[in-house]
């Protein structure tokens, strides 16, 4: 059978995919996606992912892209208690944060981080208000993290750790430079969902495998991959 | 057993859900939020949306929120075909273009409905680059959608269906007097879509729930909502 195939490049939106695949246990190969010649957007690539965009996966039924896709895929194809079952009562609370990371945390990172493709002209006033934006949105998180019980900063990581974990990261280093706002501190139940993602096998194996250091989560230095570039 | 309820306001992101219910034909019972008050932003809606958004579904399981996420939790609960299978080959392809819908098109409708709370000061940068994004991710998705077979377009709507017919919808019509850019016309995959939802029974009866005229996707007008307000 044809492995799966992660296309990746080191401290990219890959990296919760690569979490929950080796949380999973499930053998898989990767593909680098070289970002100094913007290779996301060259035809290869785009034929894993018409949008351009780092992660993509490579199944046998065909590629998967966007990284909540991937991870759900991933959770009821090769299960480990990566996210509730489809007839489990948690499903769908699980399924609403999942979405919630996706659709609300994950495009106000993007806007943080690549402001300039989000607005023509100064890009200042969006920044402001989208730094505002995401506090408020960790506010909502933090206070409903108690009621995820084991699936998000349980003893073993699910789909939504696996995905928020990473982004937590991302705050705090990026862009460079411009961070001084973001202390995690703020949020003690998501510091301490860091803390334990930070402790988990599986990091110890990302962080090798992308050169992220000994506690990439809870307290992140920038990337030093052994290969490729995480801009 | 406690009957599904849908938090809904006319014309708002609900409306996709209950597409998705009529369609499966599983009972269900509405709650209107009451837009004019703001009764998202209270205290009994938080309770079942803590984002203060709309929709949100009650179950025998507890409350569900985010469109997408309630979608497919109705498709994979109720059947019916609104999607593949966990185990179906298609089931990753559809995963990926539901996130789509939802992290991708859908806060970009976001920013161009409520621009203000987006950015400080003057909202018209981020609305002429967002119409921009909005009018790239629809030719993305024009060029996807032969490969999602009957999962987008087909003989019976699936929840990709219900997710872009709505969508489609309010880009004709919202911001009131600023949709001049707007032509479903230029992609004409996507206008045969919201055509054939248009003939769909179940879209006759949220319709008439709703007051969205006899072709609400492919030639929509104001609604006339019989309760509540789409603003």
């Amino acid at each position: 059978m044809t492995p799966l195939r992660l296309h990746y490049a080191p401290d990219n939106a890959s990296l919760c995919v690569r979490l929950a695949l080796l949380r999973a246990g499930v053998p898989f190969e990767t593909v680098l996606v070289d970002r100094r010649t913007r290779a996301q957007k060259a035809p290869a690539h785009l034929a894993v992912n018409p949008n351009g965009l780092i992660p993509a996966l490579e199944t046998p039924q065909g590629p998967i892209w966007e990284t909540g896709a991937i991870l759900l895929w991933l959770a009821d194809r090769h299960g480990a208690d990566l996210a509730p079952a489809p007839d489990h009562p948690d499903r769908g609370a699980v399924l609403a944060w999942l979405f919630w990371l996706s659709n609300t945390l994950h495009p106000a990172l993007r806007i943080l981080f690549y402001p300039e493709t989000h607005v023509a002209g100064d890009p200042a006033p969006l920044v402001a208000r989208t730094r505002d934006r995401i506090a408020a949105m960790l506010d909502i998180l933090e206070d409903g993290t108690p009621r995820l019980g084991p699936w998000l900063g349980g003893e073993r990581s699910s789909i939504l750790d696996c995905y928020l974990g990473p982004m937590l990261r991302w705050l705090a280093l990026y862009p460079q430079g411009a961070t001084g706002w973001f202390d995690l501190a703020r949020w003690p139940r998501l510091l301490a969902v860091a803390r334990r993602m930070d402790a988990r096998p599986e990091t110890a194996a990302a962080s090798a495998a992308e050169g992220l250091g000994p506690t990439p989560f809870s307290a992140p230095v920038l990337p030093s991959p052994p290969e490729g570039s995480p801009l």
